[in-house]
């Protein structure tokens, strides 16, 4: 096990809070705080997980996938691309356009990519912070294949096994990693699995 | 002049958009492509302009702040803490509130931060990607008072200082950091200056 899956781990069970729903609070490591040394260290094991596979670009989600992104970004000396959710007037041009559901924001939200940063034929890893029911990234997946890119894998840093986004995007055929899984979140425990 | 202003200045000259109505597109540096190399080059030029500061905290502000913050938190080995848009319901618990009108979305934007990441006594560094109106700076500024931290400056990637954001800002008697200033966007030119 690397350091950085069992650091993780170590700080999820200390800090993470169980919300109820299936919804898990890890606001003081990378969804509100950011714990660089901890998100850089998470950053250089998806490089390692991936670094047979000749990534030329990461794809992720704003917000909350920024920090891992950036953090794998920099381990594999590549480009990040983060997908808006909002259109802001600095974009025009053609986008590709998806919607996925939020669960934390409790809307459909789009995902807006510029055609501009997501040319034909680059070798393209989804990275995103949760990998839950999947949809995010199953979204962030019809942006690649729009793209007419190849997708190479999909990573995340914590998985929620129980909501089952790994089988729904088992079709894809590539592999998917995440550093710490959750096994369950019954009665108000969080238990954990090294990823 | 160092080489992160240097490569920054020749990235914007070279790839930067000037879209009319003094908004500048940088969607493949910071905005919706990150440059991580630069990114990083970024933040170790902010770190060494606070190196004497004791800077305990970055603060910054969902999306574009993202980047930059993380890089200068990476090079000053310190979290960075960054206001929400849209509460997600990780979010319980007090939190500080300010709202700042939004350049680029037309609207009126929430920036919201739980008091758990904002301690009183925190030595604050608020950094950006834009310095323009001074607006969504003036209510991060806003946030780390009522939070009872002490504000140690205020460090933004590019700033258009013909929207005298500094101006205005400079009220607070803090350092104010920039790394590539626009002096000018008339006649669709964009006129650059080191920071």
């Amino acid at each position: 096990m690397s350091s950085a899956v069992q650091l993780l781990k170590e700080r999820i069970q200390a800090e993470g809070k169980n919300l109820g729903n299936g919804i898990l609070k890890i606001d003081s490591i990378l969804n509100h705080q950011l714990d660089i040394p901890l998100m850089m260290a998470c950053g250089e094991e998806i490089a390692q997980r991936f670094a047979d596979k000749n990534v030329t670009r990461i794809l992720t989600a704003e917000v909350s996938g920024i920090a891992p992104a950036m953090a794998a970004g920099h381990a594999m000396r590549i480009p990040v691309v983060y997908a808006r959710k909002i259109k802001p007037v600095t974009i025009f041009g053609p986008v590709f356009l998806e919607t996925a559901p939020s669960h934390t924001k409790g809307m459909e939200v789009n995902l807006i990519v510029s055609a501009e940063f997501l040319p034909a034929g680059e070798r393209v890893l989804i990275i995103d912070d949760f990998l839950a029911s999947g949809k995010t990234l199953r979204s962030l997946v019809r942006i690649v294949r729009s793209a007419e890119c190849e997708l190479v894998g999909i990573a995340c840093i914590v998985e929620k096994i129980f909501e089952e986004g790994r089988t729904m995007l088992s079709k894809y055929n590539v592999p998917i990693e995440t550093l710490v899984k959750v096994i369950s979140m019954d009665d108000g425990q969080i238990i954990l699995e090294d990823g």
